[in-house]
Parts: C-alpha cells; structure tokens; sequence
C-alpha cells in the first residue's frame, strides 16, 4: 500500500520500501546510516515471558539482516482492559532479555487498549552506507544458505489446538527466540576476511511470507531464478507431521494462493513439504547467496558461531518457473 | 509500566522513560544525538486524509518538544479486515502530506489486521546532545507559555454523538492538524540570540494525559509549582459548551481522578473550565518554562512564526497544592 503512495525524493535515503526489503536505512554521513524496522505480532507462545522474548528477536532481525548492529527501540503494546498487568510485565521483561542480549537499548514506547494483545518493537540500528545487505544482488552461481529450520507457523497452529507435541514446541522455541546475530557475525566476518568485494551478495529474513515468499523476493529483485532441494532444507520436529495433519493457518493459505505460479515443485515433493515452503515463519532465519567460493569459509564461520546454517539450494540465470523445488 | 523494569545501563541514553519525557534520546557522538519516539491512534476525525494528518502531526510533536529536527519515520497500521483499500490510502496520504511538510522521509513501516483501526508512526530526529529540551528544569520566576488551544477531547467526543458545531470540529481539526514546529523554531531562535545559558528551561508537549497531566510532571520533576489563571487559556471554540453538555471521555474522568489530588481551583474556576483542564488532548500545543527576561523577545518570535502562544501562569516555589488554577 505505501508503494502506491506519491514518492518522496531524499537522496539520503539509502533503502526504502519500494523493493520490499527488511528494513530501511538512512544515512547520517559517509560512514553512518540509520537501519530502521518496525514489528509487532500477536501472541505466538503460550507464556508471556517467551512471547516478549520472541517479539524482541523478530523485531531485531531485519536491522541484522541487513548487517546492521542494534542500537535503540521503541517498544509498542496494544493490551486488554480485561489483561492483567502481571502477565503484561513478563511480556516485557522477555523482550528485556533479549534486548539486553542484543545490547540494544529501550529508549521508549507506546501502549494502548486493544481488543487483542499485540506486542513489538520500532528497532534502529548503525550500518556503514557502503556495507549494507540487500535482498537483493543474487548471482547465478551463488550458494544460498539457510540458517534456521522452517515450520514456526504450522507448529503454532498446532498449539492452538493442543495438538502440538512438547518436544516441537520446545524446538519452534529455541528457534524464534535466538537473535539472527550470530548468523549476521559468522557473515561479517567473511567480509573482512575477504578482498574489496563481499561475498554476500544478498540476505533476507524469513518470516510471514514463508521461506518461498522471501525467496520470490530476493529472485525477482536479483533478476535470477533459484534451484531449492527440499531434502537439504531443515524442518522443526513435528513440522511435517502439522502440515500434513492440516494446522494450515489463513496466512500460509494467503502465501500459497499468492506465490504458487512463482514455483514449480518435482513430483517427489510430498503435498506437506510443498505447504511447508509456504508456511508462515516468525523470528525464522537468514537466506543468503553467496559466492560459490565463499561457501567453505562460510561452512566454519558458522560453526565457529555456532549456527545451524545449510545450503538449500543455488542460483541461476532467469528461467521459468522462477523458483524450482526438488 | 516499563519503569518496573530491571534498569539497563548505557551511558548514551540521554533522556530515558523514567521521567516521563516526551521521547528518548540516544548520543552517537559528541555532536550528535537521536531523539526517537512512538505513537498511534484510534481515528479523531471523520475523513480519513485529516486522521492521517493529524496522527502524523501527533507523532511528531514528541521530537519537537525536545528541540529535535525530524528526519525519519515508520508507519504503524492496524486496519480491520471489513474496510476498504482506499480508506487507509486515504489516512497514508494524509500522513504523507504532514510528513513531507516536516521533511521527514517514511523508511518502511508494518501493518497488521485489526479490529479496531490505528495509525501512528514511529519517528526518529537529530538534536544536538548539549541542546535538549527536557520537561524538567522549569524555575520559580519562570513564566508559563502555551501554543495551542485545549479542548480537542471534549470535541471529539460531542462529534462523535453528532453533537459537535460545524465551527468546533474546523478550529479543532486546524489546531490537531498543525505542526508544533513553528512553535518550536520560535524557541530556537531565543536560544541562538541569547547568551550561553539557554531561557527555555523546560518544554512538554499537550497530549493524553491533559493539560494539567503534563503540568504535573513538569512541575513534580522540577520541585516547583505553578499557579496557571484560567482565564489567560485559550479554549477552541465550542469546547466550554461540550464540556457543559457532558461530553467527557473516559480518558478525562481517569486524568481527573488521577490529577485532582494535586491541583487546587479557586471558587471561581467554573465546572466545565475545571473538566477542560482534565481534557485528553490529541497533537496539542507546547507547554513551555521561560526565563522571565525571555517573555518579551518570546512573545515578538511566537507572532513572526505565526504561532498564537499565550503565558499562561507562571512558576513558583514548591508548596502545596502543586498546581493552583484561578
């Protein structure tokens, strides 16, 4: 909808939303821009203290996404009259957690009355202007890595119904509430291992439009198509079992109606695989093409940074469908 | 509620939210600080363009109040699933319009589904960390300024039974629509033609928690108090009659008994002047301490911008009640 608004020229204006990408950035001088995000959600986990700790790595990961270091953020509430304030200190107290973790400072916030509970934070960053990662810039020949396992949405819909098993919930935990820096550290410190030229040719995160619709993103704005083995990407435990159990929620069926003529899937492909590339991810982790060179250096950096990153697939000239699964 | 939080410690935060200022501010460097700030609304006005405007005047006067240069800003969108595209292009364009009159460039922004509908921004600005406005530090023998009527509440509330003049809804669309940087521009201009030490000694900005709300914490966190003539405020047209008529919202009955323990009225203040203290105020003026050698050149910078300010009291000793209205 913004896109459709009249533009506002500021050549300061490094990012903007016009190419849909994680966050936007504005530079300050010829060393300092501002990497700025807003994100809030209603509740995903069942306790508060996690839910708050969750918003927090969700907010956060668009400014390290786009290689930015967190600086500040503004934390936003909408709470029921009928809420009690107990449950509402939790919220904030994890979003304190992992702000805290972040190193990354509350400067302030807003809160309102709400009908449903809906929590987040406006985030802002520090980036250098010429190191910044775009969702676009993919090559043909690059490697795209995949730094969380999918399926936070169907296990949450699972939830939702008590239908969810311990052991997934505990996994879909651990998953959205690890903070996206680690894997953007293991990144940076290919760039200043390397020559001039980065070997991170683009990053996104994952999260409402599902692995698939963050991929279309970056393809499209890369102007490449990508090859994708759904054999190397990692699904949370249960995942599979959700999906094909049918705790499809409206968002994964709006990605699928939305994306399907994007992408092709081989046959071996079973029908819960298909939804689950579709699935809706929240706090979900980096996609990133890199250099085909840069995928052993990468391999251990993120070891070293102890990230369960895997290569899912590669990158090629524009071909039709934009987006092949096998 | 975030006060009851576990502390963080970071040197660079300047103003933080345990004063109850108007937005945070955060150093980058000696010269340079941002001041940041959250805010959204339920709709205040009936056209959809005007909500815009007025949300985004709103959000902006945090980062005014402070001595702050707006520089950027994310939407925040909850919009029910039942309206129509074209409404919320309509409540965008406003925002856009309020915000390229601020020259403050929209970097990205997030919408949800909602209920109920909301709009606000979050808005980030630049002030120099040695030139901030604080909503402390007033002084006994400092003269109080105000630059926008009250009453927004009172009409917002009459236009929503249908009950609101023609003439009230205009002057308060008028006065939520305009921007507090003249206002603001107006203070500056004292401090670069004054001395080193600055005559403005404390500034708030007029929102929910009323005139008398944001009186208090100015006055409670300078330990001083303030007598304020009632007849020396200005009050949009039609606002005495609303208030007569009953048209208070749950906001003003909530200011009122929160605030009527530390305010003190003289006989002569009449019940419905007494509610409009109380008033909830959407995008309303500057409340400003000036040193009393300042009134002068105050008032000359306030009619250059075009600003219709008015002393409204004046500050003295601490003594009890905190504030005294005539």
């Amino acid at each position: 909808m913004l896109k459709r608004l009249p533009r506002q020229t500021d050549p300061k204006l490094l990012v903007g939303f016009e190419t849909s990408d994680d966050a936007g950035v504005y530079q300050l001088n010829e060393e300092l821009a501002l990497v700025q995000t807003v994100d809030f959600l209603t509740p995903i986990a069942d306790d508060p203290f996690t839910f708050g700790q969750i918003a927090a790595a969700n907010s956060l990961s668009d400014v390290y996404s786009m290689g930015g270091r967190p600086l500040s953020a503004l934390s936003i509430v909408g709470y029921p009259s009928a809420g009690t304030p107990e449950v509402l200190e939790q919220i904030l107290r994890g979003g304190l957690d992992k702000m805290n973790e972040a190193r990354c400072t509350i400067v302030g916030g807003h809160s309102i009355r709400d009908e449903e509970l809906k929590f987040g934070y406006a985030v802002t960053g520090l980036i250098h202007p010429k190191r910044i990662w775009r969702n676009v810039g993919a090559r043909p020949g690059d490697v795209l890595f995949l730094t969380k396992p999918i399926g936070t949405g169907v296990i949450a819909t699972a939830l939702k119904q008590n239908r969810a098993s311990s052991e997934s919930i505990e996994a879909a935990t651990v998953s959205m509430t690890r903070l996206n820096r680690d894997a953007a550290e293991a990144l940076a410190s290919l760039e200043t291992s390397s020559g001039k030229e980065s070997p991170v040719h683009a990053v996104t995160d994952i999260t409402g439009f599902g692995l698939l619709g963050h991929a279309r993103e970056m393809a499209i704005g890369s102007g490449v198509s990508f090859r994708i083995d759904h054999n190397c990407v990692e699904y949370l435990p249960g995942a599979q079992e959700a999906a094909k159990e049918g705790f499809l929620a409206g968002g994964l069926k709006n990605n699928r109606e939305f994306l399907e003529g994007c992408v092709g899937f081989a046959d071996r492909v079973a029908e819960e695989y298909r939804n689950l590339f579709f699935d809706p991810q929240t706090s979900g982790g980096l996609l990133i093409a890199l250099t085909p060179s840069a995928v052993q250096p990468a391999r251990e950096a993120f070891a070293k940074h102890r990230v369960a990153a895997r290569p899912i697939g590669a990158v090629f000239p524009k071909s039709s469908p934009l987006i092949e699964i096998s």
